[in-house]
């Protein structure tokens, strides 16, 4: 019974130097823990207001899907009793379970937000972690912030540290380095200390998980769901005396060789540089996977251009990565229909860009939808990165007309401006809560930087109070 | 921003050919589901109830730990109550909490048991939510027993399929494949169907996690812990229509491509064979990694040879990776002094064998075994295999004598007796739980098999009572 080949066995994935794997927690654990309160911003608190905002919306309008009820009552919440809000329903429940919901709903209707250079989605797993704690611990808004500002901070670098292979391979970013992210927010929000912070990190690299295989399914929110409520129990462990090697994320044979292949953790330290990652996170401004957007942003000059009954066949070229994600010309549920390039450049080409609704059941065997998807071809190509695609249209009248990103299609993604998120939160809340309070919701996140205490703001958000 | 160099970022790691891949998990499953009740030996089911006795008896040992404390609190079972034990404590709770508590503390002393082709430890995670399940819905022992020998069956042949790479290259084998275990077992108790089955372990797939640096601290539980309670979840889940794509093991990009380099999935049924792979685990006969276990044999033969004080100093030959995982000349912990060669081995030169209390803060601070751990060093050697060693004693009087496991040293790992066993029980729960219930517990598991519901079983147990 031999069980080890040799040397060949031990070699480890990634590429990291000993001098680079060298205090690069513990690096990041001093920025979460000894960021002075007067580094942050102006316009870095609003941006966390409004990834807040964009949260809260996202978790309101998720919180109706099917899976939510299923994974409620699965873990139980039914019956039990607690501090933390299950946002847009009436559950109470302790703060980790409380997290585990509403990471699950911000993320369920894949309208949440994206981290471009890695395409994760960092806010979900961050947010619910820290919104759970501050109903049960006193947490005033500028603390509140800062702490989103820095686990979304951390979630990040460690998300650049191991792209692009880590994404590419299947494993699901979003969850992989939310757990840490979360852990570092909430180890802020708590106050606790560098070496405490550290260790939380650690209990979170060791819980990490998540496979993109899962996106499509129901299943695809059992590990951002996981995220952050594993995250908010690393620093609760932490904060108890519980016990982790602080370098479990650099160590040999730690989470960045394992999850990393030609990983780097030899990123510069961002507190020397000004601005943070979650400025670099756009608000979703389509309810359906980022890597279809390119296609979208092309379908959406398409649809100026010409009449959805004009077009005969659409090639839509990109990236592998696209087909190996999102190539569903069939699709029977919503979780497929968002991850559909087939069927979001569809509804792009109908309705002018992808609208909530368009990922419903009515939409999903909606003929006109499903004659258009019918008509697309996905194309890969080596030549087209993450961020970029063609379409070339082929009409009845036999005319051929070709969009391309960074050509006669507009490069980067679209930003949401004020008006738009606000739009996007009434989309999403008003369904669910009605108007009355969806707009008390936003002017209370729009104060929450002054808030003395953000339980206390939440309480009043009364999601207990019968509606309907 | 170009996010995809190219097709090679999108190489994954194993050599799956689609033919081994189709179908595996829903062979898996099928034998999960539709196995009969008459294909289990009497050989196999008593395997099963002496391993739910040995699982039964660490777990107990295992709950006085400061870290189970640590763990109950942080998880909030003392605000909730359940239909479920955890084990050795007067906590009741609900099946995942149980489930989680009780396979952290069934593991935390490193005196579980090995599946030792993988040197896995499987038990745990699928016994965990077994018995939480069996207190919630009635089970009979029949099915209970059965269940077991079923998830330990899918989670180990999952980690022969990764071995030894995976385990090697640091992922913690008992976590990451425990959850898929304990998935399917809990599947094949609630009576799920083939296709709900693979949903489960799909479900698993997802939340699979664990480092195996974390091993020596507390937070090796987390994982171990996570593996039982989410691979209950996953059953629950699947049971209630939450989605997955069933093949999100074998599927590229999936479960084993991600955590197997090389993997194999193309294993043939188990079933076809007689015997099952829970009798390939071994209840472990010392209280430390198993790593060391080819040393221990050495020096068990070394202490009837000569007396420690004789000793000068002596070469521990290994493979590498007994070094990179138990070349721990100083502890401080428990945790430590479980992973730490040296200290394993000095125990055994001083008492014969590695005893639970060679482990406890007075051991770790003993100076005899501190200057006995001071006299051993460890040379990784290539010739090595996991399951072989070689000790050169250099005595004071100048003469060096060598043992080597398969020399002068029986092959193999030492086997519990039955005797042997009940004297193990003894140990780890009459300290916690006192003598009359400890042979009250031995006494019902025993007859597991012929019991017809396992929760009302444990309810005799009485842990609520107060004790001590």
């Amino acid at each position: 019974m031999c069980f080890l080949g040799g040397e060949r066995q031990l070699k480890a994935g990634s590429t990291v130097t000993e001098e680079a794997r060298s205090g690069f927690t513990n690096r990041l654990a001093a920025m979460v823990a000894e960021t002075p309160v007067g580094a942050f911003s102006d316009a870095a608190l609003a941006a966390a207001a409004r990834a807040i905002l964009n949260f809260v919306g996202t978790a309101i309008g998720g919180s109706t899907q099917p899976s939510q009820a299923i994974l409620s009552e699965a873990i139980g919440v039914g019956a039990e009793s607690g501090p933390s809000t299950v946002l847009g329903t009436r559950i109470r429940t302790n703060p980790l379970s409380a997290s585990y919901l509403n990471a699950a709903s911000a993320n369920v209707l894949d309208f949440d937000d994206t981290h471009l250079p890695t395409v994760a989605h960092p806010i979900g797993p961050v947010a619910s972690a820290l919104l759970a704690l501050s109903q049960q611990r006193p947490t005033s808004g500028t603390v509140l912030l800062q702490s989103l500002i820095l686990g979304v901070e951390v979630a990040c670098r460690l998300g650049r540290s191991l792209t692009p292979a880590h994404y590419a391979r299947g494993w699901h970013i979003t969850a992989t380095t939310g757990v840490v992210g979360a852990a570092a927010g909430a180890a802020r929000a708590m106050g606790l200390p560098l070496e405490h912070t550290s260790v939380a990190m650690a209990h979170a690299a060791t819980q990490a998980c998540g496979l993109v295989v899962s996106l499509g399914a129901m299943s695809k929110s059992l590990a951002v769901a996981g995220a952050a409520r594993n995250g908010l129990l690393s620093a609760i462990l932490a904060e108890r005396g519980f016990t982790a090697p602080a370098n479990a994320i650099e160590a040999p044979f730690g989470f960045v060789d394992l999850f990393g292949a030609n990983a780097s953790v030899d990123l510069p330290r961002r507190i020397d540089r000004p601005g943070w990652e979650l400025e670099s996170v756009q608000l979703k401004p389509y309810p359906c996977a980022v890597v279809i957007n390119p296609l979208v942003e092309c379908g959406r000059a398409v649809a100026e251009a010409v009449g959805s009954d004009e077009i005969a066949t659409i090639a839509a070229h990109g990236p592998p990565l696209l087909l190996i994600r999102a190539n569903r010309p069939n699709i029977s549920s919503r979780g497929e229909a968002q991850l559909s390039a087939q069927h979001a450049l569809a509804a792009t080409l109908l309705h002018g860009q992808p609208r909530l609704e368009d990922f419903g059941e009515a939409a999903i065997s909606d003929l006109r939808l499903a004659d258009l998807r019918a008509r697309i071809g996905l194309v890969a190509d080596l030549a087209h990165s993450i961020d970029s695609a063609r379409l070339a249209v082929t009409l009845h009248n036999g005319r051929v007309l070709e969009w391309e990103v960074g050509k006669n299609v507009a490069i980067g993604q679209r930003m949401l401006s004020p008006q738009d998120l606000e739009a996007k939160f009434v989309t999403l809340a008003v369904p669910v809560i009605g108007e009355e309070r969806a707009a008390r919701i936003m002017s209370d996140i729009a104060g929450f930087g002054a808030a003395v205490d953000i339980g206390a703001v939440m309480e009043k958000w009364n999601f207990m109070e019968k509606w309907n």
